[in-house]
């Protein structure tokens, strides 16, 4: 495979990369590829469709070559590519390397993804939850640079996130994170749809139950952002939804401040590119309510990126420091 | 003073005690002393009436006094005693020893009580707050032995409790601990006398927050006790009200579960008394809602020595190793 020979080695904006990861990100709708600098900076950024009904072991194939042509893009030399961070959604098994049964790749079962890629790239390889992986990517190079304590929720089809306790990732007993998707705001309020339980606060926040509650209320076929737009345009069902989902994101970020204690809160994923019109009232509801010392809420730095940053981050975690 | 000085060593039951810390608890209406070995057995436990309206100086005097009163009575010699563990509300200071402003003992102000201790005993002291405190004694000593992840909640006139991430106990940024309390059940539910915001977990199932809705519901005057008990017997009302305190208190454990991911959660405190009454049906819907891996859901095991074998606990886990 020609890509994967070493090219020459032509550093982005001339300035020497001391150390380069290669990170992979297994959405459900895409698979993204970029080489991450040990300064978070992304050369060779590609993308593709996942296709995940094609079955993992086209999908991990698939990966790799977006891999070589990410590398190949970015002018980074093979050479310098010293480890492989690959970011997937859960259940996984992250120290093993092993996509157990991921939730948004149906069918795919036991994939040792890492020793795949290992096989494939003659590299180091490591597996995280991309929740915890983004995480990581806004701890060590986004929102949250410096945080001893912080906590990372990604609003977007679902609602999860990452958690960094003492300035240490916390992995929790399954090695999946926390469900921060799944903390209570109404024990007898909406049933999710993620975990069959009543009132969490992925019924409300995530992009698909926003769609819903709108579609309940009569705008039939609505988006999380048409919710948002009509709410701003002075639609008074819109202000209420729009208004329910900001109340209940607060709660359930003022629990979870409440048993974390971070000094940061950082909010990213589709729905928080609303930017001002869902973080000014939930900070303000935040710092209104939660026990203990003020806390930051803020918006997400990484952008599209952050899967490939965030693998990337984790990898650089656990490689011998230099 | 004569009871601080060494008495002839005579160790419990005959065995050699290894290792001993005078553990110290200062409640809001008790303050307690004992004498606990490394093995978590206590000797010598005494406690008298906390009277914190006669303030500070008065206060620890007293506390420091009942200490001595709790060696003697041990029959461990002061030589072997190597160290002071203090248990308190908070908030306070953990780190540097000083009680702040405890919430239970109105007018107590930086208070720098390890040094007084450490002043009064000759010896090495530390201070936590007491969930944390009595969430080390359990995971040490009690129903949590073992456990690599663990919640400690303690269901009393409040709740608030302790969790152990990856063996650790974590104290979050404060030094008080997560506020385990104060996640939401019902974001429009009561208010919280604890914090002021609605519907947090103590404002349904706290001993107070039972009482007051047993009042709400036309039991006068009973506490959560007389709400259990007519419970047993078939009162509709109560049956009810015992009903939604285990459903409040199992939808908050379920919050707390799903960030944590703990392999136990430890359940201690006044309310918890009622045993299986209480843990049965807990137990049974934490199990059906919680995400992941299955999760013990058992009674305490310290009992009322808790504070005092707590506060021995993080005096242990901070003394070097020998």
């Amino acid at each position: 495979m020609a890509s994967i020979e070493a090219t020459k080695a032509v550093e982005g904006d001339g300035v020497p990369v001391a150390r380069a990861v290669l990170g992979l990100d297994i959405g459900g709708t895409k698979i993204a590829a970029g080489v991450v600098a040990s300064d978070g900076s992304v050369q060779g950024f590609v993308s593709a469709p996942t296709e995940a009904d094609r079955g993992p072991d086209d999908g991990v194939e698939r990966l790799f070559e977006l891999g070589r042509r990410a590398v190949a893009e970015s002018g980074v030399a093979w050479e310098a590519v010293e480890a492989v961070g690959i970011g997937c959604g859960g259940p996984l098994d992250s120290a093993n390397g092993i996509l157990i049964a991921p939730l948004h790749l149906h069918g795919w079962r036991d994939v040792r993804v890492t020793e795949l890629a290992t096989a494939a790239y003659g590299r180091p390889a490591v597996l995280d939850n991309d929740a915890v992986a983004a995480c990581a990517g806004e701890h060590r190079y986004g929102a949250g640079r410096g945080a001893r304590n912080m906590v990372y929720l990604t609003i977007s089809t679902g609602v999860g996130g990452g958690v960094v306790i003492d300035g240490a990732l916390h992995r929790g007993r399954s090695g999946n994170g926390g469900e921060l998707g799944h903390v209570t705001v109404d024990w007898h309020g909406r049933r999710c749809r993620g975990c069959g339980r009543r009132g969490c606060l992925e019924a409300y926040c995530s992009g698909t139950s926003i769609a819903e509650r709108a579609q309940e209320a009569g705008m039939h076929g609505a988006t999380a952002a048409d919710v948002a737009q009509a709410a701003r345009a002075g639609n008074t069902v819109a202000a209420r939804l729009w208004d329910e989902t900001c109340e209940a994101l607060a709660s359930g970020i003022t629990s979870i401040v409440n048993l974390f204690e971070p000094e940061i809160v950082v909010l990213g994923g589709g729905v928080v590119r609303t930017g001002e019109q869902l973080l000014a009232p939930v900070r303000e509801r935040v710092s209104e309510q939660a026990i203990g010392d003020p806390v930051q809420v803020v918006e997400a730095e990484l952008g599209d990126a952050v899967g490939v940053v965030g693998a990337a981050a984790v990898a650089y975690e656990r490689l011998p420091a230099r």
